[in-house]
Order: C-alpha cells, then sequence, then structure tokens
C-alpha cells in the first residue's frame, strides 16, 4: 500500500490514443488508483459531466483532491487545473455541546489559514446534551436542533473564510468530531434512543457523507468524514483525542481523560485500548464539573491561600474583577481551602480555620472569597458546603473511574507514564491541586500533559493526512468499552474516594497535610 | 464468500441491550454483512433517518432491499417492514437507439410483471447514433438529448407501473443496458469525443448511480447499475447480451453477434474472450444492415423465388399489404435471387434471368417484387442494383469480422459449436439465407441460435440474481477489444467475401448453386 501524505494530488494520465482507448473516467481512475494505492475511485455525476473537456483544456493532466469512504473506496472530491491557482482547502470542525471550532486548512500543504470560534446556537434550546435529546420530542424539535447548529456552522463559515480570503466552494473536504449526540443532530438523527435504557445510537459510524446532504454551505461535491462513536457516551471527540495524541501508536500505555459534564477515559497503547465514560449511576448523576461558572472575562481560575496568614489570593481571566469562579478555580480553592486547614478530608468547612469568611445561612457554610465591594456584581463571591460536597463527589468519581479502569486491565495508577488531559476544561487545571484533593493520581507532574483542544486537533489531522483518515475506524474498532458496573465494589472505591485525598493517604504520598501527618 | 439468490433479503437483528449496545444502523450492517457475505453497507441519510423508528416499530426485524456498487460494497437501497404488503420491484431498461425497452421485475420471486416498448424519443433529433452525437454541439443540444431520453422513460414507466398495478415508488433497483453513446445521453454525458480520434467515451464504468441522479420517478433511493462499456464501439448492450447467453460461464467456445448499423462480434468462452466491432474502414462506411425499411405491419420480411418458375413469394407482417422491405426481408432476397440466378456471383441483377421484373432508369438496375397496384404505396416495390451491392458490401463486412476475429484466436469458423445471434434484426434473419449468401459461416443450422432481446434479457438478470451483478464487471474486465485493423490483409478478406457466397466456394459447402456446380 503506497502512502500518499496529502489528499491533493497532481495527476498526469498517458493520453489516449487507438492503441489505449480507455475511457476519461476510467483512465483518470487507474492513474488515481496507482499513484496512491487506493482500489476504487467513486466521483460524482456532477464532476464525471465536466472531465472530458476538462482533461483536453488541461493536456491530461490536473490537480485531485481525493478523500475515502468508510469502507476505504476513493473518492475523487474535485478536480482543479494542473497548475490552479485555487487555495484547496479542508474544514476541520470540533463540534462541542457549549462551543464550536472551525478551522480552515490548506489541503496541499497542512498550513492552518484561520480559526473561528462561536457558542454552539442550540443552547438556546437547552444547556446540555439532555436537555436537547429531550426537545426533539417537541413538534419539529429535531429538525430546529438540526437548523440551528448548521446555520450556526455556515453562518460563521462564510465570516471564517471572507476572513481567510478564500470563497466557501474552496473548501472539498471536511472533518468532523463530537459526541454522539451532537453528532446526531447534526446529521439529523434522532438521538431519543440515546438516553433510553439500553442507551442506543442511530448510528456508530456515520462514515463519509457529502456536504450537500449535511447542508453545509461549501464546495457542491465536498465530503466530510464524521467520526465515529463507540456508543452514547463515548463520541468522536474521543476518538479524535485519540488520533491527536497518537495513543494507538506508542508503545507506553497511555491515558487520555477528558473532563466535561462527564469524564470519559481511554487507556491504552498501540496494541489495545479500554475506554468509558461516568458519571455512572445515581451517586454521580450530578457529573464531573457541574460546579462553576463558564470561563470568561473576570471568572476566577486561580485561588492560592498562604496556610499561615489565611490571605487569599485570586487571579481572574483577562484580569477583569472577579465576577464568579470556574471549574478549575473551584479545584485550586479545594487545594488551598485543604493546604490551609480551612476544610477537612470529608470537604468540611471548618468555621474556627475560616474565621470571618464563614457564615452560615439557612444552615448552610458559606465561605466568602470576594467581598460585595471588590466583586464585579456587588455581591459576596464564595462558595457554599453544597457546592464542596459536589465537588467532593465529582472528584471522587473521577478517581473511582480511572481507579476502576486502570484495575480493569491490571494495572498501577503509578505505573502510568503518561496522562493526556483533553479539552478545555482540562487545559485550565493545574495538576497539582487535583492530585493534591485526589481527584487524579499522585503521578509526578512531568507525566500531565494538557492536549487542549484534541477534538479539534484530531480532525484537523484527517485533513492534513490520508494515514490518519485511516487510523480513525481502526481506532474506534480497537477499542473496548468498559461498561461501568456501579456494584458493590464500585460504590466502595466511591466511598474511599470521597476523602481528601482519599482514605488510604499512602496513595498520594506527595501532598501536603494541613496537620503536618 | 454466501450467496444469496435475491436482492431482497428478510434480516432478524439480535435486540440491543446493555450488554450488546451496537448503534441501530451499525446493528443492520452487521446483520446484512453476515448474511450476504459483503464487506461494507452503504446507507443513504435519508433512510438512516428513519431507520431507529422502524426498527423498534418492527421490533428489529425488517425487509431489506440491497444492491453493490461498482467496488462490490453493498448498499441498502430500501428497508421495509418484516411482513410488507408492498410488491419490491426492480426496473430493467433495453436502452436501445431506435427502441426503448422496460420490464418490470418483483425483485422478491423474479416473476415478470410487465413490459412496455417505446421508440426513442431522440429519433425527432436523428434518426442514428451519429446524428446524436453530432446534436450536441448545438445550443443545449446535449440537455435536449438528455432530457427527452429521461422524460421518455419517465413517462412510459408511468403507463407500464399502472398497467401493473403498482407505483413507481415500489423500483427500488435499476438496470440499464444501452450502448455506449445512448449510454452516456442517458446519464448527461457529453459523447463528442466518442466519435473522434481516437474515439473516448467519457466513461467505461458508470458503476450504480443513483434513480434521483439519473432524474428517473421511482424511489428516492433507489439505484440503478448502468451496464459498463469495452469502448465506444461495444457497449452495454452486448455486456447484457454476453451475460444472458452465458458465454462467459461455458467451457465450449461460443461467438455472440450483435447485428445492428454495425456488427458487433465477440467470440469466447468461460476462459477467455475476444471482441469487435465493425463497420470498420472507409469501405464500409455503410454499416451492415444500412438497407432495409424498419419492421414494421406490411413491411416483407420473407421472400421465396421458385427457381423454375421465377414466381415470387412474399410474406409481409401482420399480412398487410406491402409497403417496404425489411432488413432481414433484403437477405431473404438476395439469396432467392443467387439460388434462383437472377444475380450473379457479384450480386449483380442479370436482365435474362429477372424478365418483366428488370428495369433500367438513368442507368440503374431496379427489380420490382410487387407492382404498384398490389403495393400498399401505389408504387412499385423492389430493390436496386445499388441496394444489393450495399447488401454484399455488408454481409462482405460481416463475413469478414467473423473470419478476422476467428483467425486472431487461431479457429476455424466451422469449428464454432455455437452461433448466437442478438437483437431484434438477428431474431428475424433466416440464418440459411444468410449463410447462402455467405454472410455468415456455413454451419448446421442447429446451431445458430437467436437470442431476441438480449439487452434486456441481460439487464434482468442482473436484478433477478445478484450473482450476474457480478459477473457484469468481470465480463468487461474479461474482454480483450480486438481494434480492427482495416490493413492489406483485412481489405484482401473482404474482396474475397465481396463473392456469393464467397470466391473460396469450399467453405459453403451446403450452398446450392444456380448453374448445378
Amino acid at each position: 500500500m503506497m502512502h500518499n501524505n496529502r489528499w491533493v494530488k497532481k495527476v498526469t494520465l498517458p493520453p489516449p490514443s487507438l492503441g489505449d482507448n480507455t475511457a476519461d473516467a476510467d483512465r483518470l481512475a487507474a492513474a488515481l488508483k496507482k499513484s496512491l494505492g487506493i482500489r476504487t475511485v467513486h466521483m460524482d455525476l456532477a464532476l464525471l459531466k465536466q472531465l472530458p473537456a476538462r482533461l483536453r483544456e488541461w493536456n491530461f493532466r490536473a490537480t485531485a483532491v481525493w478523500f475515502k469512504d468508510d469502507g476505504g473506496n476513493g473518492i475523487l472530491a474535485h478536480l482543479a487545473a494542473p497548475d490552479t491557482a485555487d487555495t484547496l482547502c479542508g474544514l476541520a470542525v470540533d463540534l462541542g455541546t457549549t462551543r464550536v471550532v472551525l478551522r480552515i486548512i490548506d489541503l496541499s500543504t497542512g498550513a492552518h489559514l484561520g480559526e473561528s470560534v462561536f457558542d454552539n446556537p442550540q443552547i438556546t434550546v437547552g444547556p446540555d446534551v439532555l436537555a436537547r435529546i429531550h426537545h426533539v420530542e417537541k413538534p419539529d424539535g429535531l429538525n430546529r436542533l438540526n437548523r440551528l447548529i448548521v446555520d450556526g456552522i455556515n453562518d460563521a463559515l462564510k465570516v471564517l473564510c471572507d476572513g481567510c480570503g478564500i470563497s466557501r466552494a474552496n473548501i472539498h473536504l471536511m472533518s468532523v468530531a463530537g459526541n454522539t449526540a451532537m453528532t446526531h443532530l447534526l446529521i439529523g438523527l434522532n438521538p431519543r434512543w440515546m438516553i433510553r435504557e439500553p442507551y442506543i445510537p442511530a448510528v456508530n459510524r456515520p462514515g463519509v457523507i457529502t456536504a450537500a446532504e449535511l447542508g453545509i454551505h461549501v464546495h457542491p461535491t465536498a465530503r466530510a468524514l464524521i467520526f465515529p462513536n463507540v456508543g452514547s457516551y463515548f463520541g468522536g471527540d474521543l476518538i479524535a483525542g485519540i488520533l491527536y495524541c497518537d495513543m494507538d501508536q506508542r508503545d507506553e500505555t497511555a491515558i487520555l481523560v477528558d473532563v466535561g459534564t462527564n469524564a470519559e477515559v481511554v487507556l491504552g497503547n498501540r496494541k489495545w485500548m479500554m475506554a468509558c465514560a461516568g458519571a455512572a449511576g445515581p451517586a454521580l448523576e450530578g457529573g464531573v464539573t457541574r460546579m462553576g461558572t463558564m470561563a470568561g472575562p473576570g471568572v476566577i481560575d486561580r485561588i492560592a491561600i498562604d496556610p499561615d496568614s489565611m490571605a487569599v489570593d485570586i487571579h481572574t481571566i483577562d484580569n477583569q474583577p472577579p465576577r464568579g469562579i470556574c471549574g478549575s478555580g473551584v479545584i485550586d480553592l479545594a487545594a488551598a481551602l485543604f493546604r490551609s486547614g480551612m476544610i477537612d478530608i470529608r470537604g468540611k468547612l471548618l468555621p474556627d480555620r475560616c474565621g470571618d469568611r464563614f457564615k452560615l445561612k439557612d444552615g448552610l457554610g458559606h465561605l466568602t472569597l470576594v467581598t460585595a465591594d471588590q466583586s464585579a456584581t456587588g455581591q459576596d463571591l464564595g462558595v457554599t458546603q453544597a457546592d464542596l460536597d459536589s465537588l467532593v463527589r465529582s472528584k471522587a468519581a473521577m478517581y473511582t473511574i480511572l481507579e476502576t479502569i486502570t484495575g480493569s486491565v491490571g494495572m498501577q495508577q503509578q505505573n502510568l507514564e503518561t496522562f493526556f488531559v483533553a479539552g478545555t476544561f482540562g487545559a485550565y487545571i493545574d495538576p497539582a491541586s487535583a492530585i493534591t484533593i485526589g481527584m487524579i493520581p499522585d503521578l509526578p507532574l512531568a507525566r500531565y500533559h494538557s492536549l487542549g483542544n484534541s477534538s479539534l486537533g484530531g480532525a484537523t489531522r484527517v485533513l492534513e493526512n490520508p494515514e490518519c483518515f485511516d487510523r480513525v475506524n481502526q481506532i474506534r474498532d480497537g477499542i473496548t468499552y468498559l461498561e461501568l458496573n456501579v456494584n458493590q465494589d464500585f460504590m466502595n472505591r466511591f466511598s474511599a474516594a470521597k476523602f481528601l485525598p482519599h482514605t488510604d493517604t499512602s496513595r498520594f504520598p506527595s501532598v501536603r497535610w494541613p496537620d503536618g501527618r
């Protein structure tokens, strides 16, 4: 199998003669098959109709934009002049529940030409996956959700293309990585059975679809790879993440954790991969990171507390006056409170240590971090005991999931050489804080790697390199999905993890104890 | 590889469970792959969107109409209830230059539900392939030709479906066999380069196209196999003919001759096939059967002459008053004239033997068969010396082509065990007459087999049996096309064949000579 490292290929055909009267399409297909090492080449009628005139105009030379389908068959997505001045582009899409990111790639060079981020317009229907899936039960609900995201992409794409100085018709290939529900809504598939036992998506491998069928306004013969999913709770964004961090090609066993509303975890190497997703079970319904505000200017993302003076040092995004606290800030806060002895190992606020900052309102403890006169909202900013309890459950769920998945393959957590943290949230988490509260294992910090937007990264790689395309389904098919069985054993581990950092303190030797233990 | 002998398949899926959470589409695909022995299964978005609700409504049982693409990938063309009362149909099309034949097939049983014949509406643009190809140079010419045939099929299909008591939406599969030019015009491909050296079609293997793309009004997700061609002059109608007579599966070497304006010939068996097409070269430009009227009521199709009394016995189609003579009639006539000594071995009218029937007009000999008072036209009916000269050139071309193709594989014509004659024209030819004039070899008559409409027959078989689908491309790819090289050697053979039956009379031992030789 020959490999080509781009989706753009210059071809020169032997000109037809009386002794070689193969038809135009078959002549082009033969040349592409030979030079690309593929078995078949499909071309749309629209392209076929132009072919004879074009090949003669171009003296039997051309620039081909090719792609593949799910079965490995070649597709001719576009044919341009051999010396075309057009930029032949691809569009990578990170289809997030909250945010959508578009990236334009020059398919010839792999250069990134531009990027655009916008809120998923489906937020107007519901903030999270569950609310949107429920919305499909309403009249025209599915169609409305589908239109919202398709229109949203089309609108943002127009602005992005203008900014890059290209036309939308310059886009010939797309790749879309998103969770299973968002992917279904983009394609227009009903996700209702995903949230009903036994939790079945409409499709695991949507494969390659024409952009026209998706309703995306790019070149009429453009193709879109929709990343496959492993199930309702393990989506294409994760497959893209695995591709992006090359877990499927590594000799050493790595772990990839995507912390969103759920935690999705993959453990593996080039020989095997094991995956699971939580929040699992009724105790964990709040999800892993339910607490906190969405990141944005003025949101507290870093907190330190001097254990001696109890002085609180906060950092806000863009250094704006504080107006809330985001998930990474809450983890920092919990770690700081624990280190300074302001909460106990159950995460309970200790009024004696908290001093003036502590108040009891309606029987619920409140800790003030920023007083009303210094906050952007004109109100005290802080956390409640309920917030902290929620964090403790979340961190315990995260840790238990990690313990369960490593345990399922007979591996010790401390033997994890490479720990990838994916997602926007992951990019902000301070691993030291997360270790302090026992959310993640007590590994040397150098083993933690923040991947940033690995969903977009994986989607991009598919457009940069045909070999990465082939890996997408290999990754999907290579994953063993571990159904989290919330049995007594799991609940015992969960209970042990509900302490800071853990009932078994020997697992967290690096954590400095407030009371000097 | 498992085989299934129909395109309709009942499937029962294992219902999803917590322990088997494969998505709906992938579950269905897995079941189809397993039971059909195919590698991949594509389904259109329109179908995918309905899938989850349908599968649950039907309790994970269904009736699938499947097909394949050119690369052997499976396609789900339709999904119906497990106990559907709908008749699941296919449409076979013989796309002739002159006539188009439609046939509806019940895909479940293979039963033929109805048939419809209509004149190719492109005749209004031009009577033959060449005129139509020239028409594409005119503004909107290609589009007009394309609309004519697409509308023609749609109109005839509506009437046919009404007659069969089915809806056009009951049609899920199509197969279309036609010559290369007609196929191009149906798809909307420009055939202009087919008639310009080096005579290159736009495509050899159009493969499987959606009926919607063709503009044919059947079920929206229906698929159409367009029979492949070997070149501009050897089309899908011949591939269908080979399939229909099973040449590609026979141990003995057979020959298939389709006599239309051109003669197309295939010689072969299950191990190899050799094909060629003529009229070849400038001497043969008139084609093989240019002479004669199209068959129809009142047209003379059989002629006998009593060698003693010179009485002419004619037969007309439907026994109507004579109004012309068709190709098979001309061959019968020439044989009769030769047997009765009214023409010589060069095909020249012998005035002495023709008597009153012979007249010289403007220096050109005329032979009257039916006098004005007995003809439907009110004019004398007969042939001229020019008609006979044309016939002699045509029969010589036919014979030379047969001699050339058998010679190319080192075979003696008399060793041909099976001689298939295809096409409407072939159905009317009397082999004894054709042998008498030396148009075809002097084989025992039992070796001649008229296939009738083998193009329609082959198109039908593809819809009756998936194995036949697989054979279509195997046949195409297995054919060696012999480019008729009109060199001195060919012209020598042609000259020798311009005598009745041949200069080498030993080749025609069965022919009874007029002068008793």
